[in-house]
């Protein structure tokens, strides 16, 4: 069993993510930290609240940051054209608060107190921008070497961007907060856009989960639609699942090919939140990738064996 | 025929580069420009003068920018350990003054002059750091709508630069030159570490050749073994002839597949140096690479054929 901390911005392929987590048989959620990213951390904690409801999830909720790591750094505007204005593709949400309030105030702290209470069984999966793990790092950097380990959605690295031709959207919502996650001494999984570039999900077979479904894959259905239509510039058909395709990093890593090496985030200029690779093993002159842990970095995936696993997992029986 | 400006910094592949234009049936060589990057102003320009002589080229020399575009960047060392501390892997260089003389003292005008002179005819070829490009563009922009083509040796786009994982060390060497040149209104074909990383000459490939040629293939073997040595960390055996790869892609631009967009170069920074692309088509919100012209990037090569022609050309009678 994998015991996993799910940090996210739900977001509209959160939905999907968390759904899967849930229903994925070596997959116990001890909890499910909110951050701001794909809308503000009020509509991502209070969508976090209605998911757990709708899916009928038993996990605490933590709200996490709404602000990024460095202070000085001036937030972006949220995705509104992506997320919708409520941030799960403008759905309707009951104005009614969920029957189960939020269970924790702080993430951090959240993130903090649960690795310590299972020493090197806790795997972070972490699909918004990274600023509840960078802030929770600054606050115990023991807990580094406490986790199991980390599996981030975020960066591209032979692939352009998404947000700019350098940057994909985790990351260049908050730098600083990347960058302190890809150097920490932690086993750190990448799984960016050259992978999650290439999971897609279509209409048709989503519309086939909800028919055959109950009724969280009609709301996973019903709440994509918007984001469907705006994959539209660049798909055929459908929607990446970005951030599900990191929960089967978890479960299935043998689906992915990576590669090992440095990571950092460039922080201001043109290329502000690109995340760029030193190759282990690579020479090059002294520079501001030495000394620093090697992490993992997915550049191929299985994609059909992905989805077929995602489909098959959000199906499954509750 | 190809009315070509070499530009170079001679450099150990650029002396080959310098061969095979000067070899090459369907080149005319109007002029060499020198810059510094390899090795200083002084020694490159010695340098150019040196091999004019010693392989018989007739072309006039003029000689470059010894410090950056921008007077504020403090320029990088010379890469002494690739090149040798003369630029031309430290072989002997005779201390006499070359017979003929140096024909300009300004590369820039040199390069404004020769284009107003041939209008839509003259093609730059640019192996070195591109900051007489970027000077001759600042004093006289038309240059860009005279200019036949320009073809530069630089950049990584979906590969690791070679003096960070970021950059390549022709656009590393002056950025802010770079950027000038990738952004200007001229037809642009950007060869970089993608495809010449491909293009390996072994050292005995490079030896059959100067036992089968006269001195100035000796001359060319000599001056590139500690260049060869030097590549021991990368490859088996043998050297990247990235100079030479440029100057092919002029005249057989069927080797290389390309891709269109507007290319930035990262000024400042972790990633000071590095080239980024938006591909053509591709959609980001409003951002720094809107409203530039799209270049032509090299992603892939036909490196055998390439290297089949450079072997054949400067195995060419005189």
């Amino acid at each position: 069993m994998h015991k996993v901390i799910f940090d996210t911005d739900p977001g509209v392929d959160d939905a999907m993510a968390l759904l899967f987590l849930h229903r994925h048989p070596e997959v116990e959620l001890l909890g499910v930290t909110t951050v701001f990213g794909n809308a503000s951390i009020e509509n991502t904690t209070r969508n976090a609240l209605f998911l757990r409801e709708a899916f009928g999830i038993d996990a605490p909720v933590a709200r996490g940051a709404g602000t990024p790591y460095d202070p000085a750094r001036i937030p972006h505007a949220y995705p509104v054209m992506v997320h919708g204005e409520n941030g799960l593709g403008d759905i309707p949400i009951p104005d009614t608060p969920p029957s189960r309030p939020l269970d924790h105030e702080d993430a951090a702290q959240f993130i903090i107190d649960t690795v310590h209470a299972h020493p090197g069984e806790v795997s972070v999966v972490a699909v918004g921008r990274m600023t509840n793990l960078a802030n929770a790092l600054r606050r115990d950097p023991a807990i580094a070497g406490l986790v199991k380990q980390v599996v981030i959605m975020g960066g591209s690295f032979h692939v352009p961007g998404n947000v700019s031709p350098a940057a994909e959207a985790n990351i260049h919502g908050d730098p600083e907060a990347a960058d302190a996650v890809t150097t920490a001494p932690w086993k750190l999984t990448v799984i960016g856009l050259d992978v999650t570039g290439q999971t897609v999900m279509t209409r048709a077979e989503l519309a086939a989960l909800s028919d055959a479904g109950g009724s969280d894959l009609a709301l996973l259905d019903a709440l994509s639609q918007d984001y469907i239509r705006f994959y539209g510039h660049l798909l055929e058909d459908g929607m990446l699942v970005h951030d599900t395709c990191a929960c089967v990093a978890l479960v299935r890593p043998d689906l992915f090919q990576t590669v090992q090496g440095a990571v950092r985030v460039v922080c201001g200029g043109i290329a502000d939140g690109q995340t760029i690779l030193k190759p282990a093993g690579r020479r090059f002159p002294p520079g501001e990738w030495d000394g620093l842990p090697e992490q993992t970095v997915a550049v191929g995936v299985a994609a059909s064996a992905v989805m077929a696993l995602i489909t098959e997992t959000l199906a499954r029986a509750q």
